[in-house]
Parts: structure tokens; sequence; C-alpha cells
């Protein structure tokens, strides 16, 4: 079959040939329907020192995807050949007291597809069966192929109160616009966007932001003063890993707010703790993967109902085979979730 | 002044002329802009057993009322004549245990407005400045009467989660309605109705209720059985009190599901503990009054965000001098919230 | 080997020999070193009801019990034989919607150990891996034996608030005393216990309550009135099905108390829902089984830290071929939680 | 009267004759019992930067202490003359949003007593009702003179789960050894202490602290993984301020495990957010002040109960009129809590 395959430990990936996997005991063999491109793909892409450090090549890239089960591994019985599932990327350990207590987000033992193991960037990938869930049916394929990455940003936005709350979400990448829609979908009276780039301000105001802020031109904390009317922020939702966006959402976050924090920061920053979280007695959340399976239950309640439609955050649908043009893409900045169609799904 | 006084200790109400009231010390004297009928004013009007031994005439009837500030009572600093006030009607003592940690609705020395004390159905009425809310400004007059049972919504909802979750409301009352508008507009993915009145039943689709089911024709938990695709409720809103809609809201909960109970049973009736709380894992909230303040705070920012809105819920306006006619049309089951306008305001 | 059976559908039990279990693909096989008898053998032992419904002889009874690893079925990775392991009861799906979102203590497809399929009461037992949890080492063998009822209490107990808080166990069967024991490791500020039994009485003294009632001579909620200096319970945790206990359990709750119900009524019964719930805004929590495995995570930590003690509670460790004394044991009342050793275990 | 008085905007403080207050409507006089000296007030005493911007001399210092009703203001009806009462130092406004909803620790027009107006290092104090809270009567009267610092250990220790769980606190002054205390009695498993003075380690010991690590000898997250058997922390109560202390703290943490700051840093520091927060799932909470009153209703029932003893915090008892040598004893670090009895109290 055909993959996107990080073959070396330099930049770059190759599309090659490779054996169609053979499901283990427990384990599901899909044949790909879509994947998306996340910004960690870039990164093994680009050789940055996170991937040297973690990635062993060869392996088959890709860790959102959609698929139907073609063929089922021993021992398998809650899914049937034929149904289409959605995957969790995370393969946790399943023992250790992490999973035991609802947190196998945050296991010690986890494996990821698409960078531990081969992933989803291919036309047939085998995973685990406990990391599939079934597709809700009424969605497009485009989204169901991105549930993965949405569900980080339902995991974010959930960490906190949403119901009649007032919220931001500061950083308009894919998962910000993402958790825009999530957060309008869960209830938040009012969604605030924040980012530098135009092109995804745009998509902001596309996925029903109620304001967005450019913040390369206007002040963050004082516009949403302006736009709350002088209430604050109940909660930020931190997409953009930039210093400045924590600062200006802690400083814009009422007395006792939370902010919950997805984007990672390229390297360690400093922060005044004591004006911006303990005299004002917020809440900060670090926030990883996607609460298993609760988050995935969220997510499909949200999308089942029609009350989420993502559908403007996906800006381009391409064939796998142009996986270098969508790494070009990405990079340009100018798009927001991409999604490939593999080999003979183009139809 | 004119006002509906409960006058002696028998069935009716007369509207008479009574002394404008006097602030006390901390208190407001408000010019009665709005004020709504409650089924607890039919109860009051019928002398029913709990309004014997609850009220001692003369009294001033109507406990929710929207107002303006015409005159500040010694030491109150915060409010300001000419603000326009909606009213919280449990006058709690501020300092018991119950008071002190955040649970004032439970306050064992609370004392009602229009039930205890002199309330809004009147020209003017006095209240402790703690109980004033400033109205927001862009909800219409009428809205701003109802925000006390209003109140009783958004708290009975917001006692367990709501975001992502299908909820059920029984009982299409003017709480009830109100129930369905809050859900929706708070982040619940899925919001059914139950009632036996077609025309409360007609009022909860106005309210944009996702599904109907009259219980006088149709059994609840095998249609929510439909509706849900097999996966039950996450919530039900108990607003009817009656003991069948309880069992049938439990039975058609998932398990570990909640339901919050606002609506008064007309007496105690029996339960099946066993299969519908204990081995179902259920959660039950015994509901009552507004968390003072986070529920007004909530419901402010529900109204304010233009995301709730409960006109539909309000069927009937009329001068507060046809109260009698007020409390028939309530009798006769086809009204939702009837809301009356004072002497003088009817411009 | 040897083993209790359930071999007929009609009173009584048989010990015979049947064969030693083969461990199938991700199960252990383990040899029971000690196993705990409960309230629902009793009801197998009778053929109530219940179990007429639920039973299919021939099956091996037992479901709280402590064994050593002697083979692993194929696939086990996380144990090794040697490992000395207590046995949640309630195999489950692992797939349901309440499995996925940290709820199966309530999957719908629960099977358990000893009721539905073969259980401990045997020399040797085949159990799930998962359901298997490394005991403390540091506690007594037959401690270990009971953890299954002892995630019962630590379940109800953590359902809601125990630091700093007042709370009462209504009924001092095994697993009220256990709870006793818990909500004094837990935090609890007062611990009070109530039975109509001096027998069990006394052993809630062993566990160290704080009081203890003798509701077939005191008023509870009197009582507790006195004892909580008129500020009533923060929560009740109900372990005696009895429903005069339930009544005088609300009743005896400050307003906005809580009250988790793990003991099963004989029969649906009523309440005074309006009076002891609603006015009082209570929660009322229905309890089955444990959290699966947070409990037991709460549960290891009390013990391992040596803050829990429950030795007072277990008042007779007797032969399992004297199963038949144990039972009459229990229906004379006049036991704690009784511990049984198997064959070859005496020594 | 007697004061200790921050006569003029420099270093030091005085003790003069100022005029016994006059308790405005709705204000108690008391007669000052006992009152402690915290960290704070050595800050005014040096007069650094914060003291500089803060204060405005004349004021009557001293923000702890408890005081018998000497008089009633105008309107107090909740208190009699006589009575012995605790305070609350943080005088809010009762009005804003987050006094409304139950977040009145963070209002901002917050005005400290003995620091933005007259304190309680005096004779007599004039308190608002509001702020004083009856002490439990069993209390020793020097533990009821510090309930307020108390408060903040209580408010932190119960700002995330403690019961059944391994929590150390960072940093050993009087809060942190408060703070042992609180999180032992409410029932965390294990509680480990850590600062760098062997007097205070010694002084964790006496509050029985299950561990104590000197930071300056010994590497803390390996000293906690040995302790915990490589459980790791479920909670870190951080009250140092020292950001060596944060990180290992953070460290130490086991995934999805929380931090409560209560330290004030002296300067913004700097976080590695990706390893030590957002991978971990961390959850961190800003603490400042005492929850009005949940906290001290927490507080007076572990106090009351006789589950907390933190009599061994309380290292020296000596005359207000000899406030210098408090000071210079606290510069020392060779102290606890320093309880101060003044004028005429001697007795």
């Amino acid at each position: 079959m055909r993959a996107v395959v990080k073959a070396a430990s330099a930049p770059g990936a190759e599309i090659r040939e490779v054996p169609v996997p053979t499901p283990g005991a427990g384990q599901l063999l899909l044949k790909v329907l879509r994947a998306g491109v996340c910004g960690t793909d870039l990164h093994i892409h680009s050789w940055d020192r996170w991937s040297q450090d973690r990635i062993k090549p060869p392996v088959t890239l890709g860790h959102e995807f959609v698929g139907e089960i073609v063929e089922l591994g021993a021992g398998v019985t809650e899914f049937r050949v034929g149904e289409r599932v959605a995957c969790e990327s995370h393969i946790v350990d399943g023992h250790c007291i992490a999973c035991r207590t609802g947190n196998g987000h945050v296991c010690e033992n986890t494996k990821i597809l698409g960078v531990d193991v081969n992933g989803g960037f291919a036309e047939y990938v085998a995973v685990p069966w406990q990391n599939a869930w079934r597709a809700p049916a009424n969605v497009p394929l485009d989204v169901q192929g991105i549930m993965e990455p949405l569900g980080n940003a339902v995991h974010t936005a959930f960490a906190g109160e949403l119901a009649g709350c007032r919220i931001a979400v500061t950083g308009c990448g894919p998962i910000g616009l993402f958790a825009i829609g999530v957060a309008r979908a869960a209830g938040a009276v009012q969604v605030i966007a924040s980012d530098v780039s135009p092109y995804r301000l745009d998509l902001a105001r596309k996925m029903n932001a109620d304001a967005v802020i450019d913040v390369s031109k206007i002040d963050f904390a004082q516009r949403v003063n302006e736009l709350t009317d002088g209430r604050g922020l109940d909660g930020v939702l931190e997409m953009s890993g930039s210093p400045q966006a924590m600062r200006d959402g802690l400083a814009a976050l009422r007395n006792g707010g939370r902010m919950s924090m997805l984007g990672l920061p390229k390297e360690p920053f400093e922060l005044d703790w004591n004006r911006l979280v303990i005299f004002k007695g917020i809440t900060l959340h670090g926030i990883i993967g996607r609460r298993m399976y609760q988050t995935w239950y969220q997510m499909d309640n949200l999308l089942r109902s029609g009350r989420l439609d993502v559908r403007p955050a996906i800006t381009h649908v391409m064939p796998m085979e142009k996986f270098e043009d969508a790494i070009a893409l990405l990079r340009s900045g100018n798009a927001g979730k991409v999604v490939l169609v593999p080999w003979g799904q183009e139809g």
C-alpha cells in the first residue's frame, strides 16, 4: 500500500510502498478514509529537536483519521467489519494509576499513533479496538477525519465551566477555531477570539466568534473589558502557546476565573504570579490529549445533535499524495485544518 | 396607593388603597413596573392548607417584579434613584451557616416578599438593597418582570451538567417553559419537553424544544429512548411535581444521570428506589429558590447576551387591576406566564 | 478442587468437587487465600425472589476475595505469577458509554463474580486481569479479603464531601462499620452511627464512631441535633435500606446536605419530598458497586497509609468448609464481617 | 488606649495612645484578647515597596485577632455584648459580582483590617459585624487569636481534594505549619513537609507531618518518589513563594495532580510549562484570603471537633508592648506563629 513515511533521521518525509499491516490481537484493520494534518506533523517533517528525541524512523505518519473496519484482530467482539470509526491517537497501557482513575490522557506509558507507532497517512492502519470510536453518521466524512484534534478543543473547553460564561480563545489555529465552535455550542454566552493573522481571524468570524481581536493592533485586555461591559472573562482557552497571549488572557480574566492551556510554549517563560494568578484567585489547567473517553462522548453528542459545525475550520481537502503541498500550505499560515484523502478514496 | 391585598383569612384577594411604604434602613423604595403571577398566588388566593398555615393577612401579594428605584433608605450606597432593578424574593438573614456558606437559598429564617411581608402587586414596594439586581437593559420590561421565576429555572438547570447533555423538562408550566430556553441557551444538545396539555406543549415548541411528548398519549421513557438513539437522558429537570413524571424521568435517565426537582408534589409518594435510583447510580437534587446570587449572575449573562429569549413563555400581559381575571386565566390552564402592569404604568 | 456451589434452584448450597478453572485469554487464575461472606450470599442461600430471577445453577458462590496468581491466561502482561490481588466483582463490558465515561460501576452488561459466573468460595478462581488490584502488602490478609465490600463503603463515603464534615452512618452492618472507619480516616470531623442492634452498635464504637444512637430507643434527628450543637449533619451514608432510617437521616441533615444511599430497601416506599428533599435543597446519591477503579485507588491509599483499620469489623474468621455455620451466624445478627479460609489455607 | 501604630512613612512602628474607636452602624467594638503577628506586619515594619504603595499612615496594625464584644453599633442584631469573636480581615463591598457569587475573597474593593483601616494591635478595635465569627469555645484563646492565618491554610488545603490524598506542604512558616495540621485532620493519608530551616522542620514534625524534607540537603522530587512508593503526590500546598519549591512541587506531583499556591514569590519567575504543567495535566490554584465564610465554617468544624490542634505551631506568646521584640524574633527565623497579648489581658 502507499503511505507517508518518516523514513530517515533528517528533514522531510516520503511516500512509499509499505506492507498492509496485519491486525494483532485486539486490533482493528482500517481502510483510511480521511486524515488530518497537524502541527506535530510539521515538527516531524522539519525534524526539530523534539522530533529527533522522539521519532524512530521509519514510521508512517498521521494521528488524525477516520477509517472503515476491514478486518478484526483476534478477540475483538465490540466492532464489526464495515463500521466506520474515528480514532483516539493515544495508545495507553490501561493499567497504571492514571489509566485506572480516569486520567488515561496522562498515562505515563502513552504511545501515539503516527508518532511512536505507524499511523494513518496510508491506505490502511491497524489500531487497538479501544481507540476506535464509531463516527456519528450524520457528520461529513471530512469532519469525522479530524475528531482527534477537535477532541483537544472539547477537552480544553470542558475543563471548566462553559454554560452561561464569557470565554476567550487565544490563538486561532485549527484547534482554536474548533474551540470557538465548541464553546458556542456548549453554552458560552460570549466567545471572543484573538490572533495576529487576518486570515485566521477571518476564519474565527466564520466559526461565529462573537468578536475577534487582532492583537497585533489592539490591546487584548482593554478590548475584552469593553466587550464584556467591564465584567471580564470567566474563562480563557489558551491555544497559541504565546507568553503574551497567556499574560493577556490572565489579565482579562475576572477574579476567580480559569485558564485552560493547550497551546505549547516554545520555551519556558516568566509570569508575574502574584498579580496575574494568586491575587486574582485564578485556576490554571494544563491540558493534553482527550479524556478517554468522556471527551469523545461529549464531542459525539455535540456533533450528532448538529449543534456543533466545524466545517468552516476545514479550509483544504487534498489528495494524500500531495502531502508535501499540504505541509507547504500549513507553513504559509494561510490554512485552517487541512484534510487528506488517501489513495483510492478520491471519488 | 393601589395594591392587591390578601385581606382576610378566606379565599380571594382585594384591590384596595394602602399607604405607600417607607423604605427602612438598607431598603429601596421601588415604583413597580411589571409583576408576574405565580402558582403560589393561586394557592394564596384559594386559601389552601399551606396558605392558612403561612399567610398572616393583611399582606400585599406579589413576589415577582421589576421596579424603578424612587427612594433610598438609610445607609444604602450601592444603588441610586432611577435605576431599574429586578428582585430576589427571599429575604434571608445573612448570618446563619447556610447564608455564610453560599446556601442562602435554604436559609432557615427566610421571609418571602408577597408571602410573609408586603410584595409587589402594588404601585410601590420596599425591598432590602441586597435583594435588588440591576435588570439587563437590553431585555424587554416584561421579561425583567419575571426574572424571579426564571431564576428558578436557571437554578434547576445549572444544578448539574448541561453542556453537551441531553436534557428533558417534565412539566411545561411557566418555569418548565423557561427551563427549555435555559437548557438550550446553556449548551444542552437535545431538549425534550413533556406535559399533558396540548396548549403547553405548543408553548414548549415555541420555546424551541427539540421534541415534545404528550404523556397523556405516549410512553415517556420509550419515546425518549427513540429520540436519543437509545442513549437515554443525561438530566431531567422535574417541573411538574407529578409522581408519574418523576418515575418516568428516572426511568429515562441513563445510568449515572441526574434529576433536579423543583416541582412540588401534592403529597408524599412512593418510589422504587432500587430500580430507579440505586442500581442506576442516579443523583437527585432538591431545588428551591435561586442561588444568591450566583443564579442571578448566570441568568443575567444568559439574558444580556441575547442567547436566552423567554418571550414566547409570556402569553398574557394585563393590567394589575384585572388581577382576578389573571387568576381565572391561570386556573383555566390556557396560559403560560401572566405579567401584570401596575396602575399608572399602562402607557 | 473444593468449592461452595449453588447447585440447584432451591434453598441451600453445597460443598462439592469441581474442576479447577482454566484461565481464558486475559484472565488470571488465583489460588484463593481469603473470602468474605456477604448479605447477597444469604439471599442466594435462602433462594429469595431476586435469586430465583438472577442465579442460574450451578454456580460457585463468593464475590469478595483475595488470591495469589498461579497462572496467567493468554495476553496478560500486567501481572506476574506470585502476586497477591484483591478483586473487583463487577465484570463490565468496557465499551459501553457508561464504561467509556468513568461509570463502569453502572455498566448495563455487568456480570458479577459468584453470582453470574463462578466466584471465589473455592480453592481457585479465574478472573479478568482488569478486575485484579494488587493488595497493599502492609494490610492483614483478612482485610485484603474484604476489599470489595470495603470499596462499597469508600464509594458511598466519597460520593460527597467528607473533609471537615459531620457524617452519620445509618445501619451498622459490615459495610456500615467499614464506612465509619472510612469517614473518620478521610477527614470527617464527627461520625455518628445508628442501628437497632446493641451488638452492632458495640462494633460501631470499636470502629471509633464519635457517637452511636440506638434508634430503637432514641429519636435519631433529636439526638443528632444535640450532638451537633444544632448544626445538623453535612452528610448521611445510608447503609440500612430502612425507610425510617432514610427519613430520619434526611430530617437530620442540614439544609443543602447530602445523603448517599447504598442500603437496598426491601420494597418501594413513600417520602415527603417537599419537606425532606426539596425545601431543604438536599442532594441524594444512589450508590452501587465501586468506581472502577478510582474507588480502589482511594481505598488502597487509605489502607496503605495505615489511616484506616477495619479489623474491628471482622468478627469471625472460619474455615470455608464451615460455610453453613457462617450463614447461620450471619442470620443470627451477631456478626460483623465473616471471613472464610479456603481449604489448604488454614495454616 | 494603647496601640501599635504605623505612624510615619518610614521603617518602624510605635506604641502610642490613640482614642478608643467608636463603632459605626453595623460595627462591633471589640476588646482585643489576642493578636497574631504576620509576615505582612514585617513588610510594613520594614517599609518595603509594597508597603510604601499601600499604607497610608497613621494606621493601627494587626489583622489577626480575637476579641470580646463590648459595644454594638447601630443596627447590629446578630451579636450580643460579651460574645467572643475571631475576625476575617478582608472588609469587602458585598455587592460586586465577586461578592455576589461566592468569591468575596477576591472582591476588587477589599479593605484589610490593620492595613487599610485600623486593626487589632490595640486594646480595642471596631469591625463590621459581617467580619466576626464566633470563636469555638473549646479552643485555647491563643488559637482563637490566629484563626485568620489558619483560614489561609484551610482555604489552600480545601481548594482541591484532600480525603485519601498524598499531600506536600512546601514551606513551613506558620501557615505552612497550620496546613500540615489541616491536611492531616481533613483526611490526607500522607503529609510531607519541606523547608530549608531545621527549626521549622522540627516544628513540622511537631505538627505530625508524616515526613519532612530538608531541601537544602535532599532532592525534593526524588525523596517524594521514595516516600510515595513511586506514586507521586496528589496535591501540593505551596507556602514558600520559592520558585524552586514550586518547580520541585510540580515535578513531584502525579500526572493530573493539583498545586494550590498561597506563598507569594518575590518577583516574576520562569516555568517550563510544557514539562511541568501541560504534559502532566496539572491544575494550579492561586489562593488568597479565605472563602467568606465557607472557609471559616470548615475551620470551625475542624477546631470544634478537636481533630485539628495547631498549638505546636504557636511558639511564642508575648505582651503586645513588646511588639518590636516580636518583629525581631520573626526576622530571626526562629519562630513559628507569634501571638501578642494586649495591655490589660496579661493575667
